[in-house]
């Protein structure tokens, strides 16, 4: 029987025009698709005759598992992630489903990068990153809480430019608020920061304001907040990190 | 006269199958290409009948005069970054040269997004990042060498997962060196750490080794160095940080 392959695919964040080739032709050569169910109507024009297996939110691990499945069938599956399958998604969890299920070396594995949501956002601000900078997710589902706060104080002292990731659901409505506050023991009141809801995918809106009056309220699930360093600046509609050069 | 248009393109790490849909489609509607003369050679393909302006390392503010100028002709343009443009890329510089120019509102910038080098390297590597991470780049060219030794000890402290852009060049033979030592004042020595040179396009190597047996002299200007957190594990022949699910 032919060894079996799992692509973990990223397919940027949504629109067809911020894919790459190699995930198109990822996606178009697999047999099996094992994606999260919002996310499959994302690829809808690459789909065929792939058999389509849709799972909920919170079945990462039984996605993972499906996909397991049909390689060691012998098949080709792509197992999709939004942004970069390695960034808060998919690619870890398969790689710790396949060890535990003693099948590393049984079926082929690729991991197809892609756009992920900072990047995605930062474009559409302007060039807020640019230096230094870090990624934190606010969702404490997997990660304690305390674990959170030690991250967003160092990257607070640090001065890096912050790129906070699940930054609102409707189980923690507050940890943005609590996350701008410890912030805010390091950082100027007016630091710059942008909110983009559906980076580079339909129904994007793009706001800059400050970190003192980031309006939590408007900020949900789909949504990527972007904090500057200490030289960050708002050029006419743009948010800007400069990286040092001498003009 | 048209307004001109310039799109500050990430072309991703080099191959075909890894741009986005959006820069082939941005480049091949310019009429004009301003780039580094080592990254053209990477989009060859995708140049018809459009001006290609060559300019050498060092001259990123030149390159941005270059692209505004011929904007302000009506032109449409595209500045091409290798990775992601607005991550240690051009984006940034391009909008501090148009503000400096009083041209901001007078051409139209559209930043493209690319898959920046951390995710290249990374994906060839299993899914070393996966949780809350850190860039940081080692060239001291634009930033003092002091505010780097502060990122990485503080990047260290919090059990970040790190990348490190630029880790050597000619002019930075021991900056890796001293890197690693910072880091271990915080990580165990078995750390597993990831080497991936050219991730991504021709001639790519990979390796996996720890923090301390870190083989410093095989690294280059083309590398990508990722160093796990303290969860980050080896299994077969990937680096994978697990994020936390229970199997």
């Amino acid at each position: 029987m032919k060894k079996g392959k799992i692509y973990a695919v990223g397919i940027g964040p949504g629109s067809r025009e911020h894919r790459t080739l190699r995930a198109v032709e990822a996606i178009k050569e697999s047999t099996g698709i094992v994606g999260y169910k919002t996310y499959i109507p994302l690829i809808e024009d690459l789909i065929e005759d792939q058999q389509v297996h849709r799972l909920g939110m919170k079945h990462e691990v039984e996605r993972c598992e499906k996909a397991l499945s049909l390689a060691l069938q012998g098949k080709t599956v792509s197992l999709i992630s939004s942004g970069d399958a390695g960034i808060y998604a998919m690619a870890g969890i398969l790689f710790e489903v396949i060890e535990k299920n003693n099948a590393l070396g049984k079926v082929n594995i690729e991991v197809v990068s892609g756009v992920t949501a900072s990047s995605a956002a930062a474009a559409s601000l302007g060039a807020p990153i640019m230096h230094d900078h870090v990624s934190i997710s606010l969702s404490d589902l997997l990660t304690p809480w305390s674990v959170i706060e030690k991250h967003l104080d160092l990257a607070g002292q640090g001065d890096f430019v912050i790129s906070l990731y699940n930054p609102k659901s409707k189980g923690r409505p507050k940890h943005l608020q609590n996350a701008t506050e410890i912030l805010l023991r390091h950082r100027r009141k007016d630091t710059p920061v942008g909110i983009v809801i559906n980076a580079k995918r339909e129904g994007e809106s793009v706001k800059i304001t400050t970190l003192e009056a980031l309006p939590t309220e408007e900020v949900n699930m789909f949504t990527m907040v972007l904090i500057g360093n200490s030289n960050t600046k708002i050029l006419g509609d743009f948010l800007v990190t400069p990286r040092g050069y001498d003009l």
